[in-house]
């Protein structure tokens, strides 16, 4: 007999409890995290869900990497296997993308595991199957890690503003981009400069297409306007720009204005007209103009944050890091004791509501700003010249203001809220103008 | 026959699913929004649960007065009888205080209704005797709207980081003091000059001492500090200081080191300390200076923010309206709905977490640092006599500021980290000294 291996006894009159088994796909930045809590925060777990938590297979694609603190013998390469059992109660989904996930959360779910994911290019192409799976499973789909990282914002969507009627969502949901526009907001570099500095840093991939084209903040996009108007919106639904374009002028132009440049996701509810049809969802990614009094303004550095209005709750703002293995870990980890609670008492949360089913809008038809800056030149009748596009195109301009004189001339031009069809219809005209030597700057102001 | 009472057919192949039934205990500023709400948003709350919301009472202390909207059948003024009813499903209280109001939800809970309840004062007093209560019934007890209106904490702090350990939860929670904070900042003015203009203005009561002398806000301390450290923490158990002292000497001194005066209520769990006993629970209301670049600092008017520090989500915050007939309705309807799909399925959300029962510290344990402005005789020695005094109790400082000379010489310290024990002692000291002319400003400094 050696002693390297005792366990405490249980006390005879209280058996110990069978645990909750949990299956996990993935083992990367996220994975390991979520396993190292599960492993190390165990009597918590077991306390705050009222089981143990017990992880007895992770599926990775190569079984060959060193994974400090986890058990070599949970590690396996087949996932189907891993999800096709019948001991399993709980998956967690951290692989990402589309396949094979999808097909993995599809066979967990018809076992009869609720599954936790973090997977939000899933969900936005392809939500209504995985829900309609769980529903169907009568088993449990949570997924707060997939939008804004840690920041609890699926919930409040979900449940606590479920009461509310929500009009607006307007998130900075996307951190690599948020550092990118505040180095160049702060230090003044350019978009090439910050993009190498948030690769240096690891908040940029080597290929950075899904951030900075915005791809990765539509996905976003369409989950958080699916929950906040009970509406299925996909991330196909999605106007989107990224930021790519965006120049050191346009950063000036935001400062000269009281603004500052922010790639934000708007999901919108169109306000009811009376004898007009359903009320539309408008759902777009692209960078805009925000008055630096806006509490978005202020979000700095690779911080996410969600700002909600709603009738009856008012102007909400959630706001925290959003990526990064901790704190997606504790996204997913909240949801794994939720699940887990849920299976015990035999319930299941919340499910798809897409009940209102309201049509979504093309970015044509969407109202906004336009904040113009154009190289022009100095001769009268220019500005009489350059108003009359605008009229012509029933766009109403707030303000106008003219720097320098002579070759230089340069007018700031901030439009009323007007169509978006109009007011890009507005800026190609322009761009047809003798007077008009270039349009240095186009961008949409929001928040106001 | 009469064509006014026409009700609309429903399809004879699908019979209406029965109702919910929704009794109400109070109809004041939030029970009359509550009460508008469930009535004209009736079919997407039954979206939205999956079963009609059928209010079938109101119990209020005098029937007298007009409800515009509210058929007054529904009136009543026997609460008991109506929450001892066998077919009420959700009981939703907002009578405030401690009875009737405890014995009303216990009755609701013993006839197997679920609550909600924004009843802040009684959760903070005797929420045990509640839990307990709906744990025996099988019941719900949800009240989102009890803590910083309709800022979803509650539900995030109950479920989305149940995952993680929070260290540290700092909030604004009463917007009347903030309010009058903010002015007394931004305006210049007294403390009874600010205070005057939040009564006009409807946002302090004739009596003000719940909200100036912080015990409001000390409720929900307790409130917030039980579900992020797991542990029963009542009113009790929290240190109080209130906003009546505050000077603009006070404001300016604040204003001089960077730093703005904010009503914080601030529970902290003391880092593990290897070999030491238990990790202790630290919950207290006072006012503090914060810097200016801390996110709490912006939160100006009447807004509410609670700021979360947790081990694996990191800082994240939480903004918005914290009071008010509107928001607090949207909280309240937010848990109705939430409750009343619970119902549904036969299922309960959280109970009561305290299984980690951590000590709570006296505030003479706390580790905080201290601002001194202290008027002093203008001689030789004096800042080595002083500089005594604090050496005699251990207490470090930080930085000391010289202003002016002569009769008028004042000292401007900022301390480090010390146990408040020793902080106040020092103080205690300090006006004993001849060379102290005055003290004019003591006030703690946080959220560095």
């Amino acid at each position: 007999m050696t002693l390297t291996r005792v366990q405490p006894m249980p006390l005879l009159d209280v058996p110990p409890l069978p645990p909750l088994r949990v299956a996990m796909l993935g083992c990367g930045v996220v994975g390991s995290e979520v396993a190292r809590l599960i492993i190390e925060q165990a009597e918590d777990l077991r306390a705050r869900v009222g089981r143990p938590l017990e992880l007895v297979g992770i599926a990775v694609r190569g079984s060959d990497r060193d994974r400090p603190g986890i058990d070599p013998e949970l590690i396996t390469t087949e996932a189907e296997e891993l999800v096709g059992r019948d001991d399993i109660d709980l998956v967690i989904e951290v692989i990402g993308g589309i396949e094979p996930a999808r097909s993995l959360i599809l066979a967990a779910l018809r076992h009869g595991a609720s599954v936790v994911t973090a997977n939000k290019a899933l969900l936005a192409a392809d939500g209504a199957t995985l829900f309609e799976a769980a529903q169907q499973a009568g088993a449990d789909l949570y997924f707060e890690a997939a939008v804004a990282g840690a920041i609890p914002i699926i919930r409040p969507l979900r449940e606590s503003l479920v009461g509310d009627e929500i009009t607006s969502v307007i998130g900075i949901v996307n951190g690599t981009t948020n550092y990118i526009l505040d180095r160049m907001d702060t230090a003044g570099i350019s978009f090439a400069e910050a993009l190498a500095e948030a690769q240096a840093l690891g908040y940029a991939e080597a290929d950075p297409t899904a951030d900075v084209e915005g791809f990765d903040a539509a996905a976003k996009a369409a989950i958080l306007a699916s929950l906040a108007f009970h509406t299925r919106v996909t991330g196909a639904d999605v106007y989107r720009e990224g930021i790519t374009g965006i120049t050191p002028a346009d950063i000036a132009s935001a400062h000269d204005i009281g603004c500052v440049v922010k790639l934000l996701a708007i999901c919108q509810l169109s306000p009811p007209v009376l004898g007009a049809a359903d009320r539309r969802v408008s759902v777009r990614v692209h960078p805009a103009m925000i008055p630096r009094s806006h509490p978005l303004a202020g979000v700095g550095d690779a911080y996410n944050a969600v700002f909600v209005e709603s009738m009856s709750a008012g102007r909400l703002m959630f706001y925290g890091p959003g990526a990064g293995g901790s704190p997606t870990a504790s996204a997913v980890l909240g949801d794994l004791v939720t699940v887990a609670r849920n299976r015990l008492r035999g319930a299941v949360g919340p499910g798809e509501s897409s009940y209102a089913a309201r049509p979504v809008s093309e970015i044509g038809g969407v109202m906004t700003r336009y904040h113009l800056s154009l190289e022009v030149a100095d001769r009268a009748g220019v500005l009489a010249t350059i108003a009359q596009v605008f009229a012509e195109h029933d766009v109403s301009i707030e303000t106008v203001r003219q720097n320098g004189r002579g070759a230089g001339a340069q007018l700031v031009i901030v439009t009323h809220h007007a169509q978006d069809a109009a007011l890009s219809a507005t800026v190609r005209a322009l761009r047809r103008l003798d007077v008009v030597r270039e349009v240095t700057s186009v961008m949409r102001v929001e928040g106001d």
